[in-house]
């Protein structure tokens, strides 16, 4: 895909004639410089990439038309992280921008006992996942929940594997050992861990405790690496 | 460990007293109030951990009394990562913090034909590479190489298995299909991925090219999920 990608939740595959919004329409226009006639990609994040070709360029409108459709599959199962928001928040937004990269479908802020942060910018983080998914020439937006609690996450029901990511000396299995062919929610804890009733909770949940390997990680380090080994047993 | 961590390069078993660095000095008891009498842990960054008793504090210096000692061992493969600078220094701090995180041994900054940024602050990009494995809780700090040619990390001798990660379209083996049990050494490109004649080169030099999976991912992130790959079949 060589031609500049544009998100527009709107497009769909009825459309002929579409209208650009103001921000591709800044990006397209201003920015690239692009003229009627040339051609662009536009996808709704949500498997669909149409290729459109500019047909009218004014102040108040840019309106492109439809030239041809693409549907990008999910042949995937569903893969969720459920991660502790941070104190430090371009930490917690290089996650998102690294989980989106690699393809994870849905990412739930959550808020434990250790988290030291809750203040959380859900349009920000929202325009993140969108550049991700640009840069990274994907169709498929991950859905971001707004934070909610712990004990809350371990209420959804949309998954068949449910796993647990913690330091404790417990008994955990290695999270690489498990293969993914079923819709699976992981969970990641704060600095300082999950609680040992967290974990107890989780468990009595049906969480099964993981490890993700040897070394000690830092809770965005540990999103990431956890995202890396979800879409490989994937 | 619970004792607070440090980094003293010069740390040597045979020693009983230690002065140590104005750097850890400040940590230790401008920063977190230590006083005599207290313990901590002190490393060399090549597998040595002391534990050390305070003994005197003053101005000029704050004496230690080296107490026990363990040493670490790094039982596995060495594992290097040569990979491009990035025009923004921060996504390659970021990847240098994560790699250390995730215990890879060696860091070659490389310079591409694609590389649009060359200036590199080996102190400081030192500092990030302390302070992630103190953060983590490790006694082996990764060896950081200065920036070299991509030309000349070809000729990189130490390493038995030698992988170069592209986006080409040429046959490629996925990553995660090898098993690293041998000294290995894998490159990734700038944005803009390695030139046609870059992985020629490579492929002359005994390199084999390697895919990171389907996803098109940033300089860093590919670092990242490669360390990840490396040390989950080290």
């Amino acid at each position: 895909m060589q031609l500049p990608l544009f998100y527009e939740a709107l497009v769909a595959e009825k459309d002929s004639l579409f209208s650009l919004s103001n921000e591709t329409q800044k990006h397209a226009i201003q920015v690239l410089r692009l003229k009627e006639k040339d051609a662009i990609l536009l996808t709704n994040g949500e498997g669909l990439i149409c290729k459109a070709i500019i047909t009218s360029i004014d102040k108040k409108q840019t309106i492109v038309q439809i030239d041809s459709y693409e549907r990008i599959n999910l042949f995937e199962h569903k893969t969720c992280i459920g991660i502790s928001l941070l104190k430090n928040p371009s930490r917690f937004e290089w996650f998102l921008e690294k989980a989106t990269e690699l393809g994870i479908s849905t990412i739930i802020p959550i808020i434990c006992k250790r988290t030291e942060k809750q203040h959380f910018r859900y349009e920000r983080m929202k325009t993140i996942l969108v550049s991700a998914m640009l840069q990274s020439k994907q169709a498929w937006l991950p859905e971001l929940k707004e934070p909610i609690l712990f004990s809350n996450v371990l209420e959804e029901h949309n998954y068949d594997l449910k796993l647990l990511a913690h330091c404790n000396n417990s008994e955990r299995k290695f999270l690489n050992n498990f293969k993914i062919n079923q819709n699976t929610i992981l969970l990641i804890g704060p600095e300082g861990d999950f609680s040992e009733e967290e974990i107890l909770l989780a468990e009595k949940n049906n969480y099964i405790s993981v490890s993700l390997g040897n070394n000690r990680l830092r809770t965005e380090t540990a999103g990431v690496a956890a995202a890396v080994m979800l879409k490989l047993n994937n």
